[in-house]
């Protein structure tokens, strides 16, 4: 219900995180996620640290930090989420065959977590320490 | 609250299956949450089946997969299943530092997913057609 | 956290709540729901209302109610809530066989529930107007 | 935001499937879950088998299945599925008054399951050995 | 998928509920939640009873039920009760400024949760007994 | 799973952060959720930064912001997370009449967003243009 701000009506704060966000991704376009957090700029800043802090290439490499995203919102049914994680996935190679066993595997995952609940099976002494 | 049940406990077609999990995962034993699904032999051979076929390599490595099934169960907040694919993670190889980052990644998503309900950010006409 | 009230330590006002509960239920003991709700005694009396209503015989029988509370609280992972309602469920005739049943259904439709997400799969003209 | 997949569009692989659905239901037509999941055939083909045998008459009635299947779509908000299921229990006989009632029970486990979280109440002995 | 049921168009046992929401209110409609709550007049009545009673002022302020609201609501993604609460939170005086502070904890709790998850900490002894 | 890491056993990183929670907090201890992300530095460190911006007093007072978060952490059923901020609200003068009311509207909440998804409520004109 939040109208995402464009660049045109935005404060010089707002246009500088922005600017960064086009410079870190080489793209000439900001998505509607940053636009509508640009209604609370504090927001906005510290988001924007975050993912990008987050999402930069370690331990794991960046596709296969875009499929966990894609795995939670897809747990959570966050649509907005789904399609602009899925949208980076591809655009980082994700196949459309690597889709599909991605949303098999979040699918059992889901059903095998309620089946643990249901039964409330004991953890394993095995499984205990790492 | 459901006992697991035992190998030596087990019926013919419960061990048949126990025998299967064991003779895949090239293990000498069997963890709780088939013990438990035990109690339901349809479920347990149906489960096993598709657990069988989905976690196997295909166009997603074995390892990716259960990192995927790791941010699925954090996010539902499953502690058997957390224990039990955490463990499965480090042995195809799951380094602490590679935990660190899923766990963060899993984290991160969770809080833009409400971020985006909280909004309603629309979806951007960019991420539509896939 | 919050140790249950026993009936000893409760306010006459809680007391009269409890005897309502053992009655209507025919039995002699109160569970540790209502003891740690009569930390508010508001919440109490208004969630004992909601429950004798909502649970009592309708167009659903109320082993069908049970079964319908239990796929809700596997669902969202209340040990308590899977507890005492399957308890409630035992009570009234559910079988071990019908619980194995209704974990199967609740699992799969965590499942296909994600699939739905990740495909986000149009709704049928058929379904729309029922 | 994946486009079903018409019979006419479809391999001989995901027709045979459809083709299996229609027999099974007794319907010409076949709804849009399957038709988005044809994106990727394994899928496909292996959560129609776990449908077909998980929502088969067995321990629990047809529509019991189905009203199970509504609970947990109402509590994960999946409106395709909460669409899907309810019409497919209208089908089976369930009436207005019973899908009132269904979700009167969904809501009110919702409730009472969160109560039970923040007053963290412990397991009454008597529901520990079912 | 319901249709709200209009007064014009509804009973009298319906519209009584309807007259006492707009003069608890003191406004001159009903919103759809009502209405569609009409298709079922025992679930209107019984959750007009605890709307009123719960959200009216008590230890805590009516705007901060409210914030408490939408915080569950944004958690669950109800976007119709994002925007009827996030409304009524309006009315009673919250600012955009507040708004954008409560979606900041609530994204961040979201966050935070999973990392309790993942990490499995243990409850510290100073939280024990509260 | 995961042992907290005490000051004595950490990196010289981890108890400059650590330092910092407590002179913050003007506490001479650090709860576990801090010592259980100490695992994975980046993350403390992040996380820190996040809660100590967030959580600071704004346009929402601190203990505004405390049953927020608890309310988040209810309906997500993250015990560790309702033990801590329950007792970080209480610090802040939460009583336990508040503290009731708080998990009164929680539950409801939880309840009335069930229902809402259930009928598909559509959102009133009202609702649209904050």
């Amino acid at each position: 219900m939040s109208n995402p701000i464009e660049y045109a009506d935005a404060s010089a704060e707002v246009r500088a995180i922005y600017d960064d966000i086009m410079l870190t991704r080489q793209t000439d376009w900001v998505n509607n996620f940053w636009k509508v957090l640009a209604h609370h700029p504090p927001t906005l800043r510290r988001m924007w640290a975050n993912v990008k802090e987050v999402m930069s290439p370690g331990a794991l490499d960046p596709l296969t930090k875009e499929l966990i995203y894609v795995a939670v919102s897809v747990t959570n049914n966050c649509q907005y989420c789904i399609a602009s994680h899925s949208a980076a996935a591809r655009k980082k190679g994700m196949t459309e065959e690597q889709f599909g066993e991605l949303l098999a595997v979040v699918g059992l995952a889901n059903d095998t977590n309620r089946l643990v609940n249901g039964y409330a099976a004991p953890i394993d002494e095995q499984f205990k320490s790492p």
